[in-house]
């Protein structure tokens, strides 16, 4: 999807915050404000969000001389994630429908994102998530769907919702499955690392997918994880970013699964800020 | 005050915002943002937020050829104030304090502001503001400060405050009072018509400050309305535009009554976005 003018400020104010994060010094947050302003007057707009925010986070990690900005808070989210896993195992076993309670908690997850928000409550959001219906709801048709593929590629969105992955990778039946993450650090997106220390890699194969956006823009990615993409039966794809970068690819099965997060992907999911959706795109 | 770079994505959103209510036309708007951001690449933060957004309200009167953008908002609201005056009246009659009630009505009505947000709700805030103590209270300081002068100048903010604007002045002692307003249109910000509606010409002498910013920027404005400044007693000066362009002067006898509408300026003046406060600076 394109840039829409009120992503703007969003990108922006996401610029603000890390800055003030990573430094103290208010000369060096102003001249990085002022590169990333006159990046945004200069860039094209039909590019999507990620691919803007990319070389916003570029510019970042250039400015203040910090390749992994967000690394403390991945760390403690992989820790309380990890330690959250046994809990929500259990959710799954003791839940009548397991495969809806494991894609529900796998959105749940998707709340631990840094770039749209630094206040949010992980207990209480898989509570909320748990108890709601999804605003597009194509659960069902997600399971059909899988039973028919012989290899799905799972495209993952943050550190920490790594875990919550785990539990809905672990009830998909036994097939070949991809774990796609991104290349580099960019706001708090799980690398291979970060799927690594969710012990992805024992029940999926890890695929990078070379790029430093906080999406899939597939121009940027390897040739190996296109490889991959081009052959995948099945997409389930996390988070907004993957669906800002993917949403216009029409030749693909892909399920896009996460919490909607700003006014803008409301209006064009047709819900509202904080609902949740497995949504299979018709084109 | 000089402007933080929290302020930066603000001013841009309040721009977007406008546009977005101005036309239809989507390559309008993106270039009209392109020139807001390219501005404020360039301007200097050491100017307050005012200063710079009367800039970007320059250029969207240009860019969208509209002198007066707010015009059927600031008729609206002017409407409504004029239909609640009686009961506001009411209320300070009723009240065992007149004055402190008239002075928190006075904030009450700086909620209808479009420059800080679309959404509030009058009748709602008259209640809270009433009920609820000031974040910052100077009132009793200010009714002892009003005593000793023998004239008074009141910086207007928006159009329709005016009438929560009239209820206090008619509270004030017999005095030479003057009543300040914009120049020229500027968001919802009350001008000299504005104040006539409110039928303040008949309590107090309406002095257009000659300037076209959101705020009281000295410098810009008339020798006329400057040699009126200069001569005050004392100043009770409403709203935050007034307060980011005047809290750095200390040789006057001001007094900032405003409700507080964003982070910046809530931790400027130690309180809570959504506080009251009256409030004389000390230096």
């Amino acid at each position: 999807m394109k840039t829409y003018i009120e992503c703007v400020p969003c990108i922006i104010n996401q610029a603000i915050h890390l800055s003030r994060d990573l430094t103290d010094d208010h000369k060096k947050q102003e001249s990085f404000l002022r590169e990333v302003l006159k990046n945004l007057t200069e860039v094209s707009y039909d590019h999507s969000p990620p691919h803007i925010a990319a070389h916003v986070y570029r510019l970042i990690r250039q400015t203040l001389n910090n390749p992994d900005p967000y690394k403390k808070v991945k760390t403690e989210y992989n820790q309380i994630a990890k330690r959250l896993y046994p809990s929500l195992k259990k959710k799954v076993k003791s839940s009548k429908n397991r495969f809806r309670t494991a894609v529900k908690l796998s959105i749940a997850g998707n709340v631990i994102d840094f770039g749209s928000s630094q206040n949010f409550q992980l207990d209480r959001t898989i509570k909320q998530v748990l108890n709601k219906n999804l605003a597009i709801d194509d659960v069902n048709r997600l399971k059909n769907e899988i039973k028919k593929t012989s290899n799905i590629l799972y495209l993952g969105d943050n550190a920490g919702e790594t875990f919550f992955d785990r539990i809905l990778i672990e009830e998909l039946p036994k097939k070949e499955i991809y774990y796609g993450v991104r290349g580099t650090p960019v706001i708090n997106d799980a690398t291979e690392k970060d799927a690594r220390y969710a012990r992805l890699d024992k029940i999926a194969q890890i695929i990078s997918n070379g790029s430093d956006a906080p999406g899939t823009i597939l121009d940027e990615c390897s040739r190996e994880f296109r490889k991959i993409f081009n052959k995948a039966d099945l997409i389930i794809a996390k988070g907004q970013g993957n669906y800002e970068t993917l949403n216009e690819v029409k030749d693909k099965n892909i399920f896009f699964l996460f919490m909607v997060k700003c006014p803008v992907i409301a209006c064009d999911a047709k819900c509202r800020v904080g609902d949740n959706v497995v949504w299979k795109l018709e084109f």
